[in-house]
């Protein structure tokens, strides 16, 4: 949670002036986020949040994600929609910063996932995965398994600060994970970070994605292996199968993984745990003193890792071998 | 900037539903207020703010200031309104803490105050001053004359590694001020802590005041001299006297100021400096390493508090005398 740049009243007016949206008649800075600043803004049409894009969002990939979320709402799955301005721009300037204005999604996130939201959520993951097809720019994966060896070089036995031997566990992990790793399953636009904060829920039903900024072309599945290991752990790190089953039952209505997919899944779950891990441990380890935003723990994604090291067939997550 | 108690999704809709406000849309932490977890709710009967007290306020306090927002709203001075729950009970429990929901105020804070908005303000603080003469509850001022001495006390020398001899400065001062303190001005429910970010504007209309947790009965005058300290002084410290002009006018239009309070606004504008100076020093000393609130600029204060010793009429304030 974060705002880590203040717009003054009466630039944001002049810039809210390009835009059709009429006048400006609130402004709060939302404690939701953890890359980029927003706001809540009311204006004459309506609520809106107003991003200002931090460093570590690359510029150059803001079309590619403003354009997605443009892409799947007029395919008719719900999330933020941005704004384009009197001159059809979506990416504008701001204090200094790109901005953009998207559309208010309402809806809640769940702090405790129950099968429910899983079997939600599994439907509609499968559903943005199908629409993603006919998207037609792509951005790699910035954080695939290429880019974990990096990651790790960048604090090595510092690692060994949060747990014992933690480095020598990751090292040889990842080797392992690079040895492995699939390259021939279906491939389309992920979100690649949807974690219960992302998805929000009107009653029982989601009313949609928000925070597509990892979002990249990569396996499907590897999506599905994320949304695992971030919706069907409990709090005490244990694996909850019901809500795994239920997570895959729904998504596999939509959209049926392959065989290579379904075998896959214990690896790209390990991935999964993997990618999360090391930039948690990244985070953990180069917190500023005066950061706004409290770093997650990482031992939570050791503990996953080590999980899905030891689930030997996909048929461990709950859904049948076909 | 803070959220400071999480709210579970259960939570707040148990807690909602004791209240006739539709159905939860929408919950965002907002970065406003330090001394409070507050949230911008939507609900199917609009925005409200949700506020979770956190332990600098008392509860003890909290009738009153519920009971002060309620008051003001009636006599049409524009403010958020609490909400009474099903059982009239405007004050409530969540998460652990106090907690209230009230109206959401719509309007934006003015980063740089011109003198239109000096005077807008003047005139509102007036009106407000005249309509809180018929609140029956009674607060006394918690950071008056009185507590000053012993909130220097609590950090004493300490204060000299904010700026070389403050200490002495400051318990001269103290001295000075305790010696010259008026007991006699007209008194009344006063703001306390009126700075541009708790007056929100629409255009160039105030919309009205928020945040009233420093509210209290102290003389009415010290208000005014609280605003003068934060709205008429410029980002290098130096003191704008149209914009002080401006504020005082538009004051003395809705209720004249006594001769009495007119000659002693130099030495409230310092005690008011003083006040806020103090607890600024004690915030920057004591600021927990994982705060997620900066503190203030103590110098800030130092600077103004200087300005008004050198000040030997209130006509130094664009104020006429009568």
């Amino acid at each position: 949670m974060a705002v880590y740049t203040e717009v003054s009243d009466e630039e944001l007016i002049d810039f809210l002036a390009t835009y059709n949206l009429g006048d400006l008649l609130s402004c709060k800075g939302i404690a939701e986020g953890v890359e980029n600043t927003n706001y809540l803004i009311h204006t004459s049409a309506g609520p809106h949040i107003l991003t200002l894009y931090e460093k570590r969002v690359a510029r150059g990939d803001l079309p590619y994600f403003l354009g997605l979320m443009e892409h799947l709402s007029s395919a008719g799955i719900t999330c933020p929609l941005p704004v384009r301005d009197r001159d059809g721009e979506m990416l504008r300037e701001l204090a200094g910063r790109p901005a953009a204005i998207i559309t208010f999604l309402e809806g809640v996130w769940i702090r405790n996932p129950r099968p429910e939201h899983c079997s939600e959520l599994g439907q509609a993951l499968a559903r943005m995965h199908l629409a993603g097809q006919s998207y037609s720019r792509t951005r790699a994966n910035s954080l695939s398994a290429a880019a974990w060896q990096p990651l790790f070089d960048s604090f090595g036995t510092d690692a060994d600060s949060i747990a014992q031997d933690l480095s020598s566990e990751l090292e040889n992990e990842i080797g392992d994970l690079e040895n492995s790793w699939p390259h021939s399953l279906p491939a389309g636009v992920i979100h690649a970070d949807l974690f219960p904060d992302n998805v929000f829920f009107l009653g029982k039903r989601i009313s949609g994605f928000i925070d597509f900024y990892f979002a990249c072309n990569d396996m499907l599945a590897y999506d599905v292996a994320i949304c695992l290991n971030a919706w069907c752990f409990e709090k005490d790190n244990s694996f909850n199968i019901t809500k795994a089953r239920a997570l895959l039952a729904a998504y596999n209505q939509i959209r049926p993984l392959t065989g290579e997919e379904y075998d896959a899944l214990p690896v790209l779950a390990r991935g999964a745990a993997m990618r999360f891990l090391l930039t948690r441990i990244f985070d953990w380890l180069n917190v500023a003193g005066d950061a706004l935003v409290r770093p997650k723990d990482p031992l939570e994604y050791v503990r996953k890792l080590r999980f899905h090291k030891s689930v030997t067939s996909a048929r461990d997550y709950g859904l049948g071998g076909d």
